[in-house]
């Protein structure tokens, strides 16, 4: 855990017209990884009442994002994919980034994004995503 | 085209709290294919003011999901990924889902993910989505 | 059609030991794309004699460097997918690959593979490669 | 550990041409994971002399495909994915696959791909397949 690197990700995030839409909020944040959460809000859910698949890919590659510029700095996403393992419930979401591998020029993370309902967890999607170091 | 699946997407879109956020619209539907439509606004962008990879993921999960939908009724997502090919800036953005492969339990599509600036079309990702039938 | 860029993509699958093992013929080659073909054998099958998903990938995989190698000379996979439409069965494969973008330091690329029998061409499986400009 | 996984999974393994062709071993398995093995050989590597992305692939899938069947029986592939980590060397090289989730239509799985040189074990690759029971 870094309080520096926490209060660098919480800046970049206050900057994001769409984290602040989302309510965003950076938990925790060390050398190669963070956390994010989201209250549940109707706003974000699909026709059926779960979450909505684009908001679960904007959790896990916003914590990828976040896990990556920890080792990187500035990055640019390339390419990341989302798999939707159970139904997104939950009243609140939080998505873990961590970086596998940082190299010259790509950096590779993946994360893992967890429902909570009355203080229990469950994971729900997990994802990956290839940046660039911008 | 086909008028009733186009109505149909419709109603779908219009009942998901996340689509009418975002300021989705459907604006072609036909067998095995889905357009949609969203005007730029600023909740949709990321700290330098591009698109969000998460509204770009939306985007391009929603037309596939769309696409799905004209061949296979309810489905449900479970995989999806997008590759960020360029910077997505325009006043407007069109993803383009079709259907690559309907088998018995699942659903293959892909989506290509337009920014239109002034008339011209310029394409700044593409994705796809693997479903199940509901 | 390019007989330049066919030659030179020959010579490069001459010289892979991998590819020379699974009977890769390079068939054709233009600027951004390759198209090429393997006979099928047994080597290449799973237990239930369909076409090993691993030989998929790879038959993907090649298609799609080499559709790559057409614009950019030297290049690294970085990233790949396959999707397994179909159980692939026929003949003889033939994967096309193509360039869907290609940037200043990645480049974009997918492919479709057939399975051929009698003269007849099925799609089995698509992919997609990200790679690095070497 | 389980014998009698590990059992069943060299049966299946040895009626595979193409593993018998790569020369994988199965070197254990348990409820949920399992772990191949592959000497290096000249077969294998492309132009450069690394591993060949296509092999690196088919370790992933295989591992993956074999993690699943530990708890689900028969399995299909329907999609995977590679990371391409670093250049694949090794005398040796050793994929684990894991059950990220079973569910009742469809196995989510990840492995990753380690290459062995004198002893030491690298990281080279992940990737992830998503299967369908049979």
């Amino acid at each position: 855990m870094s309080e520096a690197l926490l209060a660098q990700l919480r800046d970049v995030n206050s900057r994001a017209a769409f984290n602040r839409w989302m309510g965003l909020e950076v938990i925790a944040a060390g050398e190669g990884f963070a956390e994010i959460r989201m209250e549940h809000h109707p706003e974000a859910t699909q026709y059926a009442g779960f979450l909505h698949a684009g908001i679960i890919g904007a959790l896990i590659d916003t914590a990828c994002g976040f896990a990556a510029a920890t080792v990187a700095g500035a990055v640019l996403a390339s390419h990341y994919s989302v798999n939707c393992l159970a139904p997104a419930v939950g009243s609140a979401f939080i998505a873990r980034g961590q970086v596998v591998r940082a190299g010259k020029r790509q950096i590779f993370t993946r994360a893992d994004l967890f429902g909570e309902e009355e203080g229990n967890r469950a994971l729900v999607a997990t994802g990956e995503t290839l940046l660039l170091r911008a």
